[in-house]
């Protein structure tokens, strides 16, 4: 792994937009001197880079909920850092904070829109975990619209992602029957005997509609969607009348360049919703709970110290190895959370 | 039309399980003395029977939330009787009450499933419409999943019918902007002109994605759906962010027997549900709302009385026309809540 500098600060950039999935070349190194702080200003080093689904969207430039990433501008992610040099009263060297610096070792801020997490964060890579939006996804999604009751069954794909894995064991300490869906044989193990679920269906198993109703005996009450594709037609016919469906993902989906080929099922999903009066919503969680963030971040806290909640990170080593983890990440092949590691910690 | 005799009872039942339309060779119409009323029963005698696109479901053994009508069986269907007959200690002879009778003159009732509509009911078939289930899901459906605020866009299609019509007027009296969609120039001059819509458009109409943009220049915060096909393709696109979409109905889908060809639009849904954090809901009324229709209908009675609420029915002469009637209103033909008259009020 290539060493942060003092005085270089090395940023990628988006060279090109995807057709499909993303390549290495869509990605481009940059190196420029470290900027200096001005007055007011604080200088951010970047240890931890979350990488996450949504950025593939960033990369395109069709419509969505977030402008995209400009050719040639620094990619957008969030980062726990460290305040490396200081001109604002409330900021000390040495602090930590979650911000949105992107894929680059130092940025300028002026403060707003970061997160402190003190000078001696235990686990300062958990806040763009666990303990940041994926798990504040995961939480908000399940139990504001999922409202899962006990007994009821809860199904979540990605399992023993950062927001699956918070979702199914949300659902486990809510008393709810919880089954996960992953991608192999190790990702289900984990979800089971880590995890707690009850059960975990391998999507890549031939017959998924069969395994998945063997395991949802009672039906499906909740269905946490982030994923989308095949996953969600082995679904849709297991959902008990008012089931509830959070859509917070369709990573699925995100390479695709043309809609699939017919028949159009839209009529047919339509459909279902009204005869079994299911409810479907989409949410992006800061857009629609900026409140409750502090909140939950005290009771996730809680529960992981407790032992209630397990937690996993896949660390991809350096800031030049971010694209290929991304690529990786849409692929599947993290186990658990990933984050790159930019910079060393002290 | 025929008179309803004191002796005999006809009675509609399905001979066919229609392909697509309905035929009128699909039902057939019999005859059997009327049945004598035993201890504890009441006899009703039809007056008004309900026409509903929701019969159309039933006529099929396709799954759906209720049981269909079996081969041999009297179609189902709400009426508005009065007991002709009485050997119920809570009912007397003269007596208006809403039922499930379904396509016949007379049928016995221990008294369970019917409402009492008092023996001087001043527009008894109101409760087959505005003051019945049409009503109570447009009210209860626009309220509490549509959850219209002052200032928003409502959109309705079916403007005119029984459902659409109170989606609409409702919507205005809480202070939205009201669009109807429907079919045909006399329809759209009545949603405006009499019920008071600020605008509609006519689905028949060549560009009717163009013209609903128009009429819409803020977008859409709540569709309700009633009607599925090309009007939801054109609505889509306009719904604003956090839009609500209750699904009470999909009329342009149920002669259909396959689905439509591709492209294959249901991931694209997902994806605009999710990126425009939308929420949509199916609702089966007294399934989903059992409590409220007795606080509905003394609100929805002082709205009539007061005028806020316009009302038209379309009335079918004669029991032998219901099958025909049924066919016209899955064809969008009825201007108004069609209804049967199946005898005489008095």
């Amino acid at each position: 792994m290539t060493q942060q500098s003092a005085t270089v600060n090395r940023r990628i950039v988006l060279a090109r937009r995807p057709q499909g999935e993303p390549l290495e070349t869509d990605f481009r190194l940059e190196t420029e001197a470290v900027p200096r702080v001005g007055p007011g200003q604080i200088l951010l080093r970047t240890v931890y880079l979350s990488l996450d689904p949504y950025m593939r969207g960033r990369m395109s430039d069709a419509p969505s909920y977030a402008k995209p990433v400009e050719l040639g501008e620094v990619m957008v992610g969030g980062t726990v850092c460290r305040v490396a040099a200081s001109q604002h009263p409330d900021y000390a060297v040495g602090e930590w904070v979650l911000a949105q610096s992107g894929w680059q070792d130092y940025a300028l801020s002026d403060g707003r829109g970061l997160l402190r997490l003190g000078s001696a964060a235990r686990h300062p890579s958990y806040a763009l975990g666990v303990l940041g939006m994926p798990g504040y996804t995961g939480y908000m999604g399940l139990l504001d619209i999922g409202q899962p009751k006990p007994g009821e069954t809860v199904v979540v794909a990605a399992a023993s992602g950062a927001v699956g894995s918070v979702v199914g064991q949300v659902a486990r300490i809510k008393g709810c029957r919880v089954v996960g869906i992953a991608g192999g044989v190790d990702k289900c193990r984990y979800a089971v005997e880590e995890l707690g679920f009850d059960a975990c269906v391998d999507h890549r198993a031939a017959d998924l509609a069969g395994r998945l109703a063997e395991v949802t005996p009672e039906g499906i009450d909740v269905y946490f969607e982030n994923v989308g594709g095949k996953v969600f037609d082995a679904v849709l016919p297991r959902l008990n009348p008012r089931a509830r469906v959070p859509v917070c993902g369709l990573i699925s989906a995100y390479n695709a360049t043309e809609p699939p080929a017919g028949p159009d099922r839209l009529p047919a999903l339509m459909g279902t919703l009204l005869r079994k009066r299911i409810r479907m919503q989409g949410f992006i969680i800061m857009q629609d709970y900026p409140e409750g963030f502090g909140e939950f971040r005290q009771i996730m806290g809680g529960w992981l110290e407790q032992g209630y909640i397990k937690y996993r990170e896949d660390i991809v080593e350096g800031l030049e190895a971010a694209g290929r983890g991304l690529i990786g990440l849409l692929r599947g092949e993290n186990a658990g959370k990933r984050i790159v590691r930019v910079g060393d910690e002290t």
